[in-house]
């Protein structure tokens, strides 16, 4: 069978404070041409559907619309999960009434052991969930984390499998071994969310969502679509796109989305970023993040640069950037090569007028041994 | 064909701070039973299923479970509207997939003139419409009252009346005629909302939502249900519940609903509410709303009673109360019995130690005068 795998709408996100609404249309319509033009048996969402648990009206009118083109017009089906930035319950608002037409919704723990039976494949269609609910549903507290819940999980469904099939799962996790980028780290808590790859081993293809980059997790079976649209500047080098997954032969094809406005990092100088010749060849309508490399400052520099530019979402300046503030002249690059400890000791003097006291240096040592200790 | 019309159920409210969750699921309990008792064809639900835009989770989770238990397990056909207090766009979500199992959920004006068709009755389900949606929808920038955007509505309508066939209207509007109760009164747009009953002679039968009274009008084919729980004070001596509508021969049925914590109000002295003999017939789990006639403050009143009532939702004084506070012992009956230019020159002598200037006197006259004005 071939299936299309997408992930992490985020439906209602905004970069930098720009509505993204046409990006998220346009990357939806190109996800429906290939899903058409590609004759996939179903589209998987791996959760995030919405950016956030309460998605404003615009938002849910923009989603609903989605999922009913997909789903009531195209007739195509959809294997969807809720992820961690979705409220299960509101997302569940309806899903009763949509297996019908060959919609699936999953939003509780429990609704993952009941797989979508298809001629030759079981669609295990698991929801973000909490540990707690993983207590609760196997009546065991021992699982605390999402590590130790994923073992009964994933056993619970290997004894459903039919060995006539192949076995999907759609999940929305954290795999151990991806890496992150910016948009998503706050999203992961903590350690929680790290499943080993080799846990999944059991499944001909593992639809993952979570992480917005494709390239998170280069496992051959396990795979993170990303993200439609580039949500942060940590993405304005990943391609983004969907896998067209085909089973059996088991086949990988990515399939790239072409962005209505994309997400660009420029690094140059005041001069050049003002000059003709440098900006007559980009698409000016794009998102710009803009480190600057001059190093003194320059009157209206974001009015200036907004006048060629007009989205700029953020603008830097390079390390060795002086705001001819007289504070030494010190760099942030030169503070942190600086002893944390020798910092603080000059900060109180400027401030206090006397030394750290012995007890005061000590408290001082030990938190700061505490707060590296957390960082590994 | 019999129909079950109930309305306002305003899933999420609370009186005076105290949940009312579990009232309303005894409600819906008997509402359910009702409607298999009497083999109803379907049930009407016109309008304010929540009661907030931004329903809670817990809201969404207990009225999805509410509409899943009535259309998929006990097969019933819902017909049902969006009232002012609900969200269209939220509401929306999954209507598309409802029809399958007869479950009618309209949302928005254009769709309240495809009538459901059932054997011999066009069931005509309006939601709740600003003036604007018909200005936009018929194109006619006239329509800038409820009462004249209704008239190209009904025209609407009527045009696609099968005469072989009965005529319902679901509808959510202040009907004009009708009494209101505290509780809704707020919800009206001033006299936005009227519509004169005689507008509505064209139908077999109108199931109304908005008022909470059932008795709210006493129209012979145009009725509100009422909400199932009471939702303030001011509905303490309704008698809740549904009709049952039975279209041919027409007969309407008022079936009460017993509620689970009633909510009634008492008026008596302290003395009596704290005499067993007084209390002890009563079921003091209710909502109770006091009125004290003392007329002399009595020390930790609130605290003593909720002893004996724990669920005292207000708490006031009879007209001739002292607070003992010696502001020459007016009571509010008799300084509202005063004129306000001398209420006002004493408070301002009060508090400046000078009269009022001619000039200030003229100035409050007029604005007084313009106050009143606005009154009627």
């Amino acid at each position: 069978m071939r299936f299309l795998h997408t992930a992490d709408w985020h439906i209602g996100r905004r970069l930098h404070g720009f509505d993204l609404t046409q990006e998220q249309q346009a990357a939806f319509k190109q996800i429906e041409q290939i899903a058409l033009d590609e004759k996939v048996d179903g589209v998987i969402i791996a959760g995030d559907l919405y950016d956030r648990s309460l998605p404003a009206e615009s938002s849910v009118a923009q989603l609903n619309a989605m999922l009913q083109q997909l789903n009531l017009t195209d007739k195509l089906p959809i294997y969807a999960i809720s992820g961690n930035h979705d409220s299960a319950t509101r997302l569940a608002t309806g899903t009763p009434w949509f297996k019908d037409t060959h919609f699936y919704m999953h939003t509780d723990l429990k609704q993952a052991f009941t797989p979508v039976e298809l001629p030759d494949t079981q669609l295990f269609l698991l929801p973000y969930f909490e540990p707690f609910a993983a207590q609760e549903y196997f009546h065991d507290e021992s699982l605390r984390t999402l590590e130790l819940a994923f073992k009964p999980i994933v056993e619970k469904m290997v004894a459903q499998f039919n060995p006539a099939k192949k076995h999907l799962l759609v999940a929305h996790f954290f795999a151990a071994g991806s890496e992150q980028t910016e948009s998503e780290t706050k999203l992961t808590v903590g350690g929680l969310a790290a499943i080993p790859v080799s846990m999944l081993q059991d499944f001909d293809y593992v639809a993952l969502g979570h992480l917005h980059g494709k390239d998170a997790l280069h496992a051959k079976k396990v795979r993170y679509s990303g993200s439609p649209v580039k949500f942060s500047l940590s993405e304005a080098n990943q391609q983004k796109g969907i896998w067209i997954v085909d089973t059996d032969p088991f086949e990988l094809t990515f399939k790239p989305l072409k962005p209505l406005r994309d997400v660009q990092q420029l690094t140059a100088s005041f001069a050049e970023l003002t000059d003709p010749t440098f900006y007559q060849p980009l698409d000016r309508d794009n998102f710009f993040g803009m480190t600057i490399t001059d190093n003194k400052p320059i009157p209206n520099l974001l009015t200036s640069l907004r006048k060629i530019y007009p989205n700029i979402v953020s603008l830097a300046h390079t390390d060795d950037y002086d705001t001819g503030v007289g504070y030494k002249g010190e760099s942030g690059a030169q503070i942190r090569k600086q002893d944390p400890m020798d910092l603080l000791s000059h900060f109180y003097e400027s401030v206090a007028k006397e030394p750290l006291t012995a007890d005061q240096r000590k408290w001082a040592t030990d938190a700061l041994k505490i707060a590296n200790e957390g960082k590994q």
